[in-house]
């Protein structure tokens, strides 16, 4: 697991974020205005882009098309990270999170929160800078990331990669914002599951987040 | 909460269910044949579809169009439903549950997976007297059944309607099958929740799931 | 043939018609402005929207998709109901007149109409007490129905179900508003017919057109 | 009121019609097959497409987009020369009537169908030579064409122009074949109309029609 | 090689031209306003559109959808024409191009540029009498016109028609302005050429556009 | 300018090329198959995309969306790189070329086709070693780059980063196969240029490719 920031050049806040195999270009801009739904709220805005490059999946070539797949990939994402922010601070921005699968092992929507947040902590020290507050914690709500867990062969698993993720018979996409719970995703389509094993699939969802906390601060220089 | 069968004539099955002013319509039509990327497993295939009639919302007529939200909600609906079903069992067909919702006061999509299989257990009768075997119990791995609760003004709250869930800091829906989990989605954008709270909101939602069951057993004359 | 009144509980006026096995629910909603090419006469406007569900066809599911022959029925729908319509009374508001069908056999775009004329009745009620004019009669130019008629084996049919549909040399929808015609569609490309034989089929669609317009009265209380 | 054939090198068929300031130019080609959902027939198909070109409108330029009114007019005019062919006779080919309006002056549909009979006879001559039959007689029901008719002002008035089609309280396509009729679209949105006054349009459409059958007959050199 | 001048009654300008059996309609439209991204230069704008008809290609009849070989086309056209253009003199008004191909055999792209240059001289005709300026040559930065040259089989060719244009190793598409070059497009896809090749190719091409020039000046009836 | 070659896992070329500030990943895939319109030559084929990141631009976010410029610059790549394959020698394969632009300064489409040779000789490695034949110089027709070149303010400068191409009256790109010219495109929209010029702009480009080709043997490793 690895945050490299500053890859680009242009937008306001990048980070390459590897995840044993799987590798997501996060870009974060900061645009005026906010959507017409927003718009009488008097806050900021978050929204947020995924898609894979074709040649990322082992599997041969992907096509290039958006498909719905994508979009509710992008809205979890967006959700997540909407939660690390307090909007009534942000003004009328909207911030855009790009996420660009350049290679896929599985994980890649998980991986995309993790190193998002980092795009976007980098992209809050500029909008900081600009409006000449002290820094990115004036309009931060906490620290987000997230980590996908299952159960493979009867076994808990974290971190599922492509091969793992195509056995699971339950997989759970948990995101956390500090110590609480923001987002969780679990589906059983391949064989149902007891609240017994849900409670050790968050047991584990929690230990991991906590390892990408501190990656995630390292990266960005923080103590 | 009450389940009407057999309200239309040629589809296979079908069911309107009604959860206070939500009003589902929820067909189940067998077709021959299974998508491409299911055809090498010999399995069957069950698939669904959403749309909200443009008059069904509170807020003013909503535009015909297809969006993304329909398309995240109905496959949902489509993975909760095929956890009822024994595929290895089903031969080369693809059933398609159909769900439009007539009017919506909030939790159409839980609605909508309770009613759905209620329709697909018609289908399946008809599809028992077709291949000749015993009853729909061959085809079928569980019932199943949708809830959605949440906290709202701090409170745990089930079946949330439409001003509700607006203001629900953490909105969750809980499909079971039988007393198995399925899916669990949990969202706490406006709020993170903690896992007592996530605790107490699972266990409303199995008591309630309880009552559904009774009543797609009712509607349907089983014991 | 018969018109259930008030069925949903949102839009302004609604109506569930049924002639023979089809079923079609009409609402009529009241939008605020007008399309861009009405703007500068100073009248209202009235438009229409028609899908069918994909279970409601006898013959297999239908695609949910919007098809060109939807926008010609829709066209069809909104001319015949803007006959009904003093638009100069109307001020800047839009009325959406949407027919879902929800069971098809046969005549389901003169079932609309017929049942989109009651739904308008009712809206027209309640923009009456908004302006504080007396009736909806103030806005009403007269009072629509419509009858599709044919040629079937050489015998004059009315109400045309799917079955008589496919076999007929000629089929005619009609459309009046009080004693005056306001659409006449006949088309024979199964067999061209002779003046004789539209006459004859234009009287039956006139007496036809009679009884609708005394259920569409009972429906709604009118004397 | 002209016909001016073989006016393209490539199609099988070819016509430039011109009624009034109205230019359409009308191409028909064959096509081996049939669509899907005639296969099963055994019989042949023709199908119509109709464009407008953008410069080809007096009230400034139109967009290149298909619109669904320009569907629904090629609907109209592939039905209308339908019933000029027996398609049991015509073997496995389909026939596209391609209508490009290069100027528009009002009645572009009708001249489309009177143009397309002409082009459509052209295509039958080439046919008949490549299957050995004696003529096109062998593949036509009848000739076919079509005029607009309509009430301006409380006057009758054939061949709407363009400002007389803005300015009609009714107005309505005759087509015929032979001397029967084959399709009746008669429209009275802005002024519903009497019985008396549709024997009077579709008189004078008859003898319209007439007149139009001799240009066409001449353009071919026929007798 | 010809070029018919007013060929349209409504366009501002129209030139049918024509080069062997390649014909191309040219239509010149003035519409008040200049796209979004020009706005701010106070300048103003030209643009093309190119089609072609279902039934203008030899090799059986073409699809109507717009695809992305003729985007390609209609960029290209456009570029070349706003080289005769001083835009700083056009005021707020977009110059629109359309350029319908009636018949095509090779050479189409280069046919429209030369036939819009003369629809654009008319058009520019029209607009001096509206401004009040001396004539066209106010808004006239030169005299365009284009030919494609090509070696096919070792040999040089100019105007390739549809079946030398398969042939050829290498096709170049050159435009002038007056003496000076505006593009020149040379692709050797099947077969790269030298530099020697190059300027024997576009010593061709100059030639074969003086002739156009002189064929250009002829229709408008210019010295 | 640098190449770094296999920086993606999956596929079976790739080089991230950068040229000044502009990068692009370029990908080349082998799929089995060839299109519909090459099948019946017996050859293979080569096709490429083309997409930017939406935060790879300097002047704010780009839009996601698929436009007609890319179309444009793939069909360009495209055909630069089929110059450089044999295709007789391929077999019934396509190689795609994904170039994907992570960061865009000028001279995107001479960077990717650059980039893409070397992502090709690497396909064209796996490719050899599948058949059994001595090497990628099998399949290969001669090593393939482009430079862009202009005329900026009356100077020729080569590699117009994205300051320089908004700036330049004339613009060319140039495609090299060996020593033999490949593709020519120069547009002098905002400025005609004389034969002079186009000389002195392809000496230019033949020097800067002699530089590209070394760089290009040495990331590969040749001599």
């Amino acid at each position: 697991m690895s945050f490299e920031v500053g890859v680009l050049a242009y937008p306001a806040g990048s980070c390459l974020v590897s995840f044993g195999n799987t590798k997501v270009l996060c870009a974060a801009s900061i645009e005026e205005g906010v959507p017409p739904f927003i718009e009488q709220e008097g806050e900021g805005w978050l929204t947020a882009e995924y898609a894979m490059l074709p040649a990322s999946v082992p599997e041969g070539r992907k096509r290039r098309e958006r498909d719905s797949r994508a979009v509710e990939i992008q809205r979890f994402i967006g959700r997540s990270l909407r939660a690390a922010l307090d909007r009534t601070r942000l003004g009328p921005y909207t911030i855009v999170i790009d996420c660009d699968v350049l290679q896929a092992d599985g994980g890649t929507r998980t991986a995309a929160i993790s190193g998002g947040w980092v795009a976007l902590y980098q992209a809050l020290e500029k909008l900081a800078e600009l409006h000449g507050v002290e820094g990115p914690e004036y309009f931060l709500a906490g620290q987000v990331a997230a980590v996908s867990v299952g159960i493979v062969e009867g076994q808990l698993v974290a971190d599922l990669d492509f091969a793992h993720d195509l056995a699971a018979q339950v997989d759970m996409n948990v995101v956390m914002c500090d110590d609480r719970l923001v987002e969780v995703q679990g589906n059983g389509e391949k064989g149902a599951f007891t609240r017994e094993e849900l409670d050790a699939m968050l047991d584990l969802a929690a230990q991991e987040i906590g390892l990408i906390y501190e990656a995630q601060r390292a990266a960005l220089g923080l103590a």
